[in-house]
């Protein structure tokens, strides 16, 4: 049981380091001895729980996912419903937060962009599109968006965006910000509202 | 005279061969070898031009920088002057063109993404940023913005957007695409000109 737990431990902080150095220096130059030392295990035990690489990154992929649906239902749990465009302003906007914050949510984008890595391994960035455009299907469903706006082509411009913003904060942190995407929704929102009182572009 | 122009000619094929390759591999993985191969050329006249793979990756921007230069003077040199905003909408669709069939202009935007190419090396990007602004000051000079449309946070969303769709291009085409390029600019366009009449969302 105990060795169970220790496993689990060991397990998730090698998760941690590789997110940390894959987001860092990318998944090509990442070191393996890098992110055992900094897992405080010798690459042996690294490989004992994760054969190769790819399985690595494949498993901060997995632990990625994982937060981003949790955090997407927490965002869902607080927004009253008939509120999907609110929804959908106030997930970028805890996304953004997040993604300064939590290598392994960062790493699980930035993975899906990273040519180095195998492409089989990802889906975090699709897994956040298709939510994007189910949530604006919500919002036409309800009546949220002005006669015309497209679910479907609003979505691809909205993930663009996002996408653009997380790209260029990988060199500057200033452009993954809060101060942006109000930049954008401030921009987008009163194009698509049908309501002339639309959600507050910083989030609510 | 005979022997210079064999060095060009040398010169140009290796920094074709070397963007075809740091654009489909990235900077890390391209190999050499297979640079030096593609361009007709031993490895030793490859190193004969380019000492590192850092020289290499440096010439490819300072060629996609001429070409971004000169795709920019060509589209201010069609666009009547006092209309700054068909200048932007229509520069954004030709670059968009232009970054699928050129891979040198193409590799030099993304070496600027590249966690593995040192960070000295780029900057076509950032050209790219700095003459959006300076085409949004000179719209709202001529009166063409709505008021209350700030050049420099406007010039932010657009760059975040085009740098999005043409980072996810990377994997998938589709997206750096005209008909992308379009779905946003017919988002923004009605939320930021003064006139009814701007101009077309898909380029003139």
């Amino acid at each position: 049981m105990v060795k169970q737990e220790r496993a689990v431990r060991t397990r998730k902080a090698l998760i941690a380091a590789a997110a940390d150095h894959f987001s860092h220096d990318g998944y090509g130059p990442a070191s393996l001895v890098a992110i055992s030392r900094q897992a405080g295990v010798t690459t042996g035990a690294l490989h004992f729980h994760f054969p190769t690489k790819e399985a690595l990154a494949s498993a901060v992929v997995t632990a990625a996912a994982q937060r981003l649906r949790e955090l997407l239902a927490g965002c869902e749990a607080r927004t009253p419903s008939g509120e999907a465009l609110r929804l959908l302003v106030d997930a970028g906007h805890e996304l953004t937060r997040r993604l300064r914050e939590d290598a392994v949510l960062r790493a699980g984008f930035e993975l899906d962009g990273d040519l180095g890595c195998p492409e089989g391994i990802g889906g975090v960035r699709g897994l956040w599109c298709l939510w994007i455009q189910a949530t604006l299907e919500q919002a036409e469903k309800t009546g949220e968006l002005r006669e015309g706006v497209v679910p479907a082509q609003l979505a691809a411009v909205v993930y663009a965006c996002t996408v653009g913003l997380q790209t260029l904060g990988r060199r500057d942190p200033g452009w993954c910000s809060q101060r942006m995407l109000t930049r954008f929704w401030s921009l987008a929102l009163p194009r698509i509202t049908a309501d002339r009182r639309g959600p507050d572009p910083a989030g609510s």
